[in-house]
């Protein structure tokens, strides 16, 4: 008989085979390799003596009464949908480890005083839509008519996907009203390497980071390169290098400030052409919103100081603003707590990608827990945990589950 | 009757006028439009009482025999080809005002000791076979067949070209030998903002500065924006706007240097990915050679510095080198006498675009005149040099031609 670990890791092959793409792993908001992960994880929360549903919009329930079938339930998951050429750690951990603590316990002989939910969402990457947190969103209210009405690259809307495609058209909504859950947590791969530098298998997430994001053009004058001494030039590419670095000077001089410039285009783009425009975009994360926001006003000045220095114009175009959602200080000490008992640090981290979370707080506190992956990778085929620490992380939850009153 | 003024300027016009497209000017190497230029050339040299020849390659030649006709010729001219979406003086300008200087000489009564042979290159931007001074190149010795093997974009080669596209494809070809001509003048808008800026119409040009190109690519790792500490990035682009900005530090640093970075590419190119590459183009002009590559190594230097200070890997790809053209200087000094002359200016500068002068140095000294042009603008059709300026250049050439001995 298999051990729980390896249980958990045949899972996460499972479902990382389980594509619409022959070539690589893809699974989006309501498509055919979709409807199979989803019966999946029904399967295996069968398995397991819970009572699943599946709601309209695709996320699945699987419902252990615990010993008082009338408390709070504690919710645990993530999502089972994924990016394009996807790895199988990202979403899919969170469901299996958060099944496979539910299965330690009751080998154990362990009945939790309390109910838990596992969900396993539909999409939180957006890769159909465009729109993240489509699950989560639902399992907190009704999708409004103008998320309903947003439309895929074939222009099938939400609405229309959700009548056509569901397994479950006509099935209720799973919906948590405002104080109905005592807490939702996720356990998710980390996403970046502060946990590889730090030599630590996880730790606990303090919030999930605001982000701003805005595109800055700077517009000069074209000339010709050979012909146009330094002093006479209005170099839009020399003067994005300058807002470029000011900006990694910004975010460097205030961790855990993050500043991205990822993306960059010059007009005209001839190699013996002065750049007349520059245009980048800017991706400035904070965990604490009026540091962003402070930042932000400070990377414009310094934009706007740099351009008339260099007789350049700057056009500043905000893009999206997401305030920074703090995960609940009761809950998150007591996975601090037994992150501590399990490996003996207390490390916090804020996280700088966004999760289900964001949705969840909506109804009720929240926790996360972060695992190690390798090089910091995600959103890629070679996304890698190791078993020690799946195994290391399933113990945390253990132990939380345990921990929390009746 | 016109002045010669006038007749320039609605040459100028004339010319202007004769495209190959509808919607704008362009004229490449033996295109319909460019077998009627060099018709409306002959025809203009004749009414001047030239004996008129072309060369299989297009190139129109007038020569004036003077009082000696065995005397060493002096060349003028430039060249009646233009890029697409052109201006109506560069090169022509250089024809016309050949021609109304001579004609100015004529109806002053004056004959000059020596002959004048006017020439109107076929080609001297390349536009058509991607390559550069084609029509002053045949001049000095035939193309070699590696040249005349290279093809437009319709797959024709020069040779197949000339043979088929010419209007003399069996006329001799017009050649010089080394020592033949006593020298080659070229006058030729500016194609930069020097003059405007010294508010004088023209200057003398000192020498043809030497290029190098290169691509230098920086590679560092992509990563997540909102989950990688500013610590811990491998950030491309970061790397190239370093680098970006110590190319610009040292060409400020030695004028007349001129470093240009006119094309960047970055991968993976997304607003929430730290760039994990970043290739960009170099080009740097200085009219000294042992400058220019000082100043190469000078950049190479500072980039893989950077690249190092940054945990990037640096591919440094040379794609071209162009020694500097220097300009005659028994030739410069005759004109500069000729322009202090007419404008009380000794005005000097180097070129930093290319000219038909690189190819004539094969057979002969060279000298070259710059009008001033608006804004520095070429290659583009609000390409302007004023009335008032070709009037004062073509008095100068006057007088220039006036001043050489028998």
């Amino acid at each position: 008989m298999p051990t729980l670990l390896e249980t958990a890791l045949s899972r996460l092959d499972e479902l990382g085979q389980i594509s619409d793409s022959p070539s690589h792993l893809v699974r989006t908001f309501l498509s055919p390799a979709s409807h199979q992960a989803a019966a999946k994880i029904v399967a295996w929360m069968t398995v397991l003596g819970m009572e699943t549903s599946q709601a309209p919009d695709g996320t699945v329930r699987g419902v252990l009464p615990g010993e008082n079938p009338s408390a709070s339930p504690l919710l645990l998951g993530s999502h089972y949908d994924t990016v394009i050429d996807a790895g199988k750690y990202d979403g899919a951990l969170g469901i299996i480890t958060a099944l496979a603590a539910l299965e330690a316990l009751q080998q154990k002989g362990v009945r939790l005083p309390y109910p838990v939910h596992v969900l396993a969402f539909s999409d939180e990457e957006g890769t159909r839509f465009q729109t993240t947190y489509l699950g989560s969103h639902s399992l907190t209210a009704p999708l409004d008519a103008q998320t309903l009405a947003v439309t895929d690259a074939s222009g099938t809307t939400i609405a229309q996907a959700i009548a056509r495609d569901s397994p479950a058209p006509h099935a209720p909504p799973i919906r948590y009203a405002p104080g109905e859950a005592r807490g939702y947590l996720e356990l998710h791969i980390e996403q970046g390497r502060v946990l590889e530098e730090a030599r630590q298998p996880a730790c606990v997430v303090t919030s999930i980071a605001g982000q701003s994001r805005l595109t800055a053009t700077l517009t000069g004058r074209a000339d010709h390169a050979g012909t146009t001494p330094m002093a006479l030039r209005r170099d839009a590419l020399t003067g994005a290098a300058a807002c470029i670095l000011a900006a990694e000077s910004l975010a460097r001089s205030g961790p855990p400030l993050v500043i991205t410039v990822g993306k960059i285009q010059i007009h005209p783009g001839a190699s013996n052409s002065i750049p007349q425009s520059a245009t980048f975009t800017i991706d400035l994360r904070h965990p604490i919103d009026a540091t962003r926001l402070a930042s932000l006003e400070a990377l414009h000045a310094s934009f706007t100081h740099i351009a008339a220095e260099r007789g350049l114009e700057l056009l500043w175009q905000p893009v999206q603003d997401h305030n920074a959602t703090p995960c609940d200080p009761a809950l998150t000490s007591n996975l601090v707590v037994s992150l501590a008992a399990i490996t003996e640090s207390t490390l916090t981290l804020p996280s700088g990608a966004g999760h289900d979370g964001v949705m969840m707080t909506k109804i009720c506190p929240i926790a996360m827990l972060f695992v190690r992956c390798r090089d910091g990778l995600s959103h890629h085929p070679d996304e890698f945990a190791s078993s020690a620490d799946i195994e290391t992380s399933i113990d945390i939850l253990v132990h939380f589950l345990q921990s929390l009153p009746a």
